[in-house]
This record gives structure tokens, sequence and C-alpha cells, in this order.
């Protein structure tokens, strides 16, 4: 086994404390990461709040550099910067592997954290952690000109929202509005207006106007404005719901076009919807998860094309329980990352 | 006013009963119909269920004749067979109108029954009744060669599938599987079929395979056969759920294939869904309901070009409370159609 450091949780609601960690040896086609920069992600709160025990280390959205490279690696060398994102190894055989979209493998992904390594039976442990050893086929190269730091968060937010954007073919003269300005909304809309969509950020506060446009959007649609959003009725193609708590899909059903989406990608628990919220003007309520391998790295080169990162606090990882006592509040904008350097 | 026969509610849960009605005198873009068949709906059942007093008269997919017509009227002649569906006027000025999707009317579309006529205020009385009175622009000339009672239910249940099968782009080589084989099911499959999809029926019976062949399914799926319902993982482009009933939509959302649609059309309440059931593999739950004018027109004469009718069973309207008490126990192939003709 190899050595490292990361930050763990032991029990549910405990602070993360600083701990060495095991990982394990190169197997022939896994590369070693040192791991540089990785997001602070809302599931990563959800996962240690609900932690049963054992050892939890998070952490899903990372950038680094190729340290070591099993003999069969052939893509990647020692000193190769690279990504990980959340999913980490999945059957490679269902259909749904043999597309291309292993985050939706028959037999479930391996998640990059608390997932079950398919080899070894191990519980996977994140990227809040000094070192990743990875499957090459679920690492990715890193563009040249995309600062690392800010290019973490496009490995789980940013392909998170891209894959909706694309699935539901937006592109120039898409109509787009994006629910929620946070970590996956901010990108939302960056990509969004990067494709070429008209793009609208809905958002509760009339105080998120400046921001909005500073990230390219066209519009701003207050969601407590009954006005503005009754005059909003059927306008938008697509709406890419972020808001991370349970809420009333309703209002935000009334803004969608005839025949377009609701592409949920924020609250993961059930959700009930009125029928007739669907049924009058003929709309859909979808989601989606994360992106199979060809998805996210034409993500990466579409954000390296147009130069986008995510708008992020960079803070050392030593103060992962302030970020994650903020982004309880809310308090960010629009993503922590960890910078791990202070673990050597 | 004009005076007509009709059976009609007083209050819930109460066999209708033979009644004269009042119709209004005709406006000049207004018809006089003489209803020959009316289709015995589901929503007939609810509506009297919950009716709250007053007068309720039922049906909302009839065929009939022209007897009379308003000054204003070019498009109809007395002696013209004609059709009407469950919506008989709308304002005619909103997007939804102007885009030909009356059904959809932001202003609420005046419903065949139980809706308020938008001129005078009253509440309109269906067509289980020997007259009705409509706007020329809601009424439909019913193609040579369609027989007038099978007809009638194309005008609700028909029209309520063709709908969700066109808005989805269903067509040859399209894979639909139908859930649910009542009214609405039967049809569903025909259409489908006529469109050229390989269509499938799900059923929780087996005893359905021979009508679901018969009415040119290509495959039954029973639904409460776990083996087969996992191999049909992700198998269909559309799954159009007929059920009548609340029921889980997961075990049908898992048969949806990538960026696919679950379209419901049996069953209005609200519905829970995990979010999971649509992340995981990027699935997509929609409703639709009724349709706009063009949509109708166009039904009719894809159902006259296929031969396409409602499977049916004609019982004269004095038998209508029997009809009712069988369909609430689902004893029905496919749909009961009243003639009218005994209340002359």
């Amino acid at each position: 086994m190899r050595t490292t450091v990361g930050w763990r949780a032991d029990a549910p609601a405990t602070p993360l404390r600083r701990s060495p960690l095991e990982r394990r040896d190169l197997r022939p086609d896994d590369l070693a990461v040192r791991v540089d920069y990785c997001g602070v992600c809302h599931s990563d709160l959800h996962a240690v709040a609900a932690h049963p025990g054992g050892t939890l280390v998070p952490g899903h959205e990372f950038t680094g550099v190729v340290t070591e490279a099993g003999p069969e690696v052939t893509g990647f060398a020692p000193g190769d910067p690279v990504a990980v994102g959340n999913i980490v190894d999945s059957c490679g055989e269902c259909p749904m592997c043999r597309a291309g979209q292993e985050n939706y493998c028959h037999a479930f992904p391996t998640l990059t954290y608390g997932g079950t390594d398919r080899h070894d039976g191990s519980t996977t442990l994140g990227g809040y952690s000094r070192e990743y050893v990875v499957r090459d086929r679920f690492a990715y190269h890193l563009p040249a000109g995309l600062d690392p730091a800010g290019a973490a968060p496009l490995l789980c937010a940013g392909v998170t929202v891209w894959e909706p954007l694309r699935a539901l073919g937006v592109g120039p003269g898409a109509r787009v509005a994006v629910a929620g300005l946070g970590g996956l909304g901010h990108l939302a809309v960056k990509l969004a207006v990067a494709l070429g969509a008209e793009t609208t950020v809905i958002s509760r506060s009339a105080g998120k106007a400046d921001d909005a446009r500073r990230l390219g959007a066209h519009d701003l649609l207050v969601s407590t404005d009954a006005a503005r959003m009754a005059e909003a009725r059927d306008r938008f193609d697509v709406v890419v719901d972020t808001i991370a708590a349970d809420h009333d899909l309703g209002p935000y059903l009334r803004l969608v076009a005839m025949d377009g989406t609701l592409s949920q990608v924020g609250h993961l628990g059930p959700v009930t919807v009125r029928t007739t919220d669907l049924l009058i003007g003929r709309k859909r309520l979808g989601s989606a998860g994360s992106g199979g391998r060809p998805a996210t790295a034409a993500l990466l080169a579409f954000c390296a094309e147009h130069g986008i990162t995510a708008d992020i606090e960079l803070l050392p990882s030593g103060q992962v329980n302030e970020a994650f006592d903020r982004l309880r509040r809310n308090d960010v904008r629009y993503r922590f990352v960890l910078d791990l350097s202070d673990l050597s």
C-alpha cells in the first residue's frame, strides 16, 4: 500500500480531521495523481452528515499532476496535468458503458469516494487528500491554459450542468433559464452563454443582477416577482434547476416552453409534481447526473476553448471545516476549492 | 333558448337521470348538432363523483350531424357529419391559441361540460344529450368512412394519446410502449402502430397478449414479470402511461431509453418521482392533455387514412348508469359509447 494524508470523517456531523490514509499499489492501468486542488461540492456536506461511520474522505472534483503510471498506461505520463471527477470506474460492458455513458452504468459506476472498488472491494476515499490512485480511463488531461484550481469544479459541478445542456440541444438561439446561482448555477450560466443561448438567471434575490450580468447572463428574473414570473410563462426551452433544496417545481415548470424541459440537477430527493403542471403546455421534467467519459472530455475542451473555469474561493485544505460551515449557509461565490499543498 | 333531453347528475355519486335541458339560441358562429354517439370517458366518472351540485351533464367526445348553422358559419352546413371533443372555445389571442394549441389556452379553454361559457357565463352541459350547440371553430368534419360510433372516442381518448405521440416524434423505427390497455391505451397502440413504431403493450396481465396482438402490438410486457421488466430496461423511446390510477412511476421510467420520455396521460393527480429515476439514464417525465384544433383535425384525417376507430361497446344511452358501474370495475373493451337516439 501507499500512504498519503487527507481529511477524513469518522462519524456523522463531526469535523473532518487530518489523517494518514492508505492508497492501493498501482495496478497496471492505474495512475497515481498528486492532488493539488479539490472542489467542495454540496454532496460532500450530505455525505458527511449521513455518514454511518468508518472512514469517509470526501472530494470528487479535483485536479493535479500524474506522479506515476502503471505499466499498461499509454495515455498519460508522470508530469501530466490531469483532472478526475466523481466516477472512477464502471463495468465497461453494459449498453450505457458501451455508449460512453459510464455515469449511468447498469452495474452502477464506482464513485470517487464512498464507492466500492470493483477489484478489491475496498471503499473508495476521495480527493480531500494529497494523493489519489485512479484507473487511467477515468482521468482526463487538463487542457493547457485552464487554471487548475478553477478547473477542479468543472469535473462535478460543471459536467452536471453540461450534461443536460447538451442532451437538450442547447445552442445558438435556445432560451435557457438557470434557477439558483451557486456552484452548479454559475457554471450553467457560463456554459449556456458560451453555447450561444439567450440565458436568464432566476434567483430569489434582485441583488444577484450584477453577478448574473458579469457571468454573461442576458437577464435576471426574480422568483418572488409574481408579475414578471407570469410574463415569463412558457418562455424557456430549457430550465436548469440547480436549487439544492426541496422546492415546489410548479413556478419553474410554468416558465418552460411547450415541449421544453425543466432539468432538476440540484436536489436529489423525491419530488412531487402536479401532473397539470406538466400537462398544461406539454412540458417535461428531467434530470441528469455527472457525465460519461466522452462528455467530460468534451466539456474540458469546450472550457479551454472558451476560457471557462469556476469562480472560486481558494482555501488551504486546513480550512475545510470552515468551508463546510460557510457552504451550509450558502456563503460562497461560487465554489470553494481546497488547496491540498498544505498536506505535503 | 332551445330545449333538448340529456342525462344529468344533480348531486355527487347519484345515478344520472334523464331530463330536459336547455341549449342556447344559435350565435352567428354556432352550430346546432344532433348528437348521435358519445363516448364514456374515465373523467366523466370523476366529474360525477366530485360534482358539487347544480346541473352536470357529462360527455366530451361525440359525433353527430349538423342540424342548423348560424349566419356567419361558412365551413359547415346542415347534414354535415361532425365531431366535437373536450374543448369548445378558447381566448383565441394568447400565444398558445395563436399556435393552434387551444387546449393550453393561457386563459383556459372552455370545457365541453362543466366549463364556463365565455359569452354568457353559463355552465356548459356535455354530450350525454341529444343536442349540443357549439362554436363552429370547435367542431370537426367527420371524415367519410369512419364509423361515427367508433370515431366518437377519438375526440378525447384518441387526441389525448395522439398529442404526446406526435409531440415526441413517434414515427417509423421508434420504440413505443403503452402502459395500460383501456380506452386511451388501446388507441395509443393502434396509433403508434400506424405511425410505424415498434409497439409494446405493458399490462399487469398476460391475458392481454391476444388483445395486444389483435390491436397490432409487436410485444406484450407483463409488468409483474420482474425478469422481463429488467431485460427491458432503457428500451423505449416513449412510454405512454395510460394507467388511470395513482401508481409508482419508477418501474415504467426504468424502461425509458436515455433522453426518452414517459408521458403520463391516464392519471391527473400529483405524482411523486424519485429524482434518481429520472437522473439515472437521463429520462424525462411529461404529460399532455387533449389537443388543439390542428392536431385534432390531423388525427381525424390520419384515422380515416388508416381505418382507425376505437373498439367500443355501444349501448343505448338509457344504460349510462350501467356503463358507469362497469367502467368503475374496468369492465369494458375498450370504450363505452352511448347511442343517443333513444332520447328522440
